[in-house]
């Protein structure tokens, strides 16, 4: 019987998440009881929530426990199983975790056909990243044709589907990415209308030039500094779906909040925190939507695919903090 | 004739309005033209947006000029006309400004009941305060019956009004204002379940036990430290209609926004800016609830109203941003 390798959490990270806040042990495999099947997890998706999921406070759902094994999305194939919707061989989804096999009852679980893409993308554009960009910019984003969108983290699993729906909606889609290399993949591959690198340094004015007649609708998932220079340029009766605030995640204490606050005031701005989840009953049309775009040609997806397996999880979620990945981040395992 | 006194901008304030920002000058009074009517103002409408009018930056509506009368809301009797919606002796509400007489071609102006309600109150509950709770506690918060409904300047204008439209409405009503005097009548009086004094001290204990179930509705007026310490209370899929930031409004530089500006991601939050102009449409569905409501009894409302006239206008705006007034803030002219 093979070994399960599994990442299990020790101790709260304060700051960045290091070595020590995970054990990596094996555990025997077990047989899955009455209705429960098994997978063998390939390849696991590391995402920007997750230091959320580590902090012991209130939160949209309850904290990884200590002593529990790392929360993920993931994705594998079924090995064994007692559930009729789950079969041998079916490649499926799920919460199943930083481990490299996982026993489910198929809560939040579904099939999905390996034909039609690989297994890294539907932990990634065609799952909870492309689902978390259609709800968040189609039903509170609303963009109008000839508006402008504008999306930070532009090359990431949210952003890069964000600026694409945008396009396919007859918006002005605007990038904010670190670095030159992203900022081309973003116009060059993705159609962006343009992109704008935060660190050269300029992001106010080069903001400014992207966007020419304001900005009405802004998908917030950095906060910090970019939102802050974002909210100055916000159009009346602007919209903001705030779906992340990456640059805060690892902060000990709290940081000081947009200083141009005033101007969700000033300009009639909606601004409106979301989590994936709240659209559950709504999946299976965000599903058929993007896998048809993406059918068409009409959705590029680009996915980080990193080796090292449940040993190297820790480096693997640090890069997301260091805008070190490039594409959808997905872990190996 | 008589001559028309009045207060001319003359320099934009920085910091706390001062009396050397505007010139108290009298001119003469001057005959309405065709389609004009002229007014005599009884009472001017102080409020907590007028410092923003008289920030030269890009907001909702242009601001005050330099050598322009001093804008207000106003209450008066018509003199003389060559308007046939306003006839003489008609009691009208207008943007007359802080001056004894105005001309008006009637644009954005209506005439009131005088046997219903004072002056001043048709420029208070009865006027574009009450109206400013009106829409946004009931388009923008929609409380529920057994939500918790907080409100900050509770006793003001607008608080006053949004606090007995949510116990209309069945929710819980929580007040915030400042001494044990403001706070009794609060629920004394306007028939709030509770009102926390922020001046004693303790005010996230404070609010917490006056809102066990959470927050659920923020209609906000102040920001800064009281806004931040009930972002931290909000319950999920909270609403927060964003109507003033008075504690900033004097401010030289830009304060730091609410450092528990993440819970509105958390939390799912809906924060919605607005101002009241932007339901122009709906004023007489408004005007007509409200003015129902107050001949059963069900609106108390209570007007401050200051002496002083014209030469009074600087320190009674001022009174504004140090709670001085206790009710609707109205100058007599």
């Amino acid at each position: 019987m093979a070994s399960n390798k599994l990442a299990r959490l020790v101790s709260r990270p304060v700051g960045m998440v290091k070595h020590d806040d995970f054990e990596i042990v094996e555990e025997p495999v077990r047989e899955p009881g009455p209705g429960e099947f098994r997978v063998k997890v390939s390849h696991a998706s590391i995402d920007p929530a997750m230091r959320g999921w580590l902090r012991d406070q209130r939160s949209y759902m309850p904290p990884v426990g200590i002593g529990e094994v790392m929360r993920a999305g993931a994705v594998g194939i079924v090995e064994a199983s007692n559930n009729d919707a789950f079969k041998p061989g079916d490649m499926a989804v799920g919460q199943f975790g930083i481990q490299q096999y996982a026993i489910s009852d198929g809560r939040g679980c579904y099939t999905v056909d390996p034909s039609k893409a690989p297994p890294e993308r539907w932990i990634g554009g065609l799952g909870m990243p492309g689902m978390t960009a259609y709800f968040g910019l189609l039903e509170i984003g609303q963009p109008k044709e000839g508006e402008t969108v504008v999306v930070s983290a532009a090359s990431g699993a949210v952003g890069s589907i964000v600026g694409q729906l945008a396009k396919l909606r007859g918006a002005r889609a605007v990038g904010i990415a670190g670095g030159p290399e992203k900022c081309a993949y973003v116009v060059d591959e993705l159609g962006f209308d343009a992109c704008v690198d935060y660190k050269a340094g300029n992001l106010y004015k080069d903001l400014r030039a992207a966007c020419p007649n304001g900005i009405d609708v802004n998908f917030e998932n950095v906060g910090g500094d970019i939102m802050n220079t974002i909210l100055a340029q916000m159009n009346p009766f602007g919209r903001m779906p705030l779906c992340g605030l990456i640059s805060q995640y690892n902060n000990t204490d709290l940081a000081p909040g947009p200083a141009n606050f005033g101007s969700i005031l000033v300009n009639r701005l909606n601004v409106r925190g979301f989590i994936v989840f709240d659209f559950a009953r709504k999946y299976p049309e965000a599903a058929r939507d993007l896998g048809q775009w993406h059918a068409e040609g009409k959705l590029k997806m680009r996915e980080d695919v990193r080796e090292g397996g449940v040993d190297a999880f820790v480096d693997t979620l640090n890069l997301l903090y260091s805008g070190g990945n490039f594409g959808k981040l997905v872990l190996k395992i």
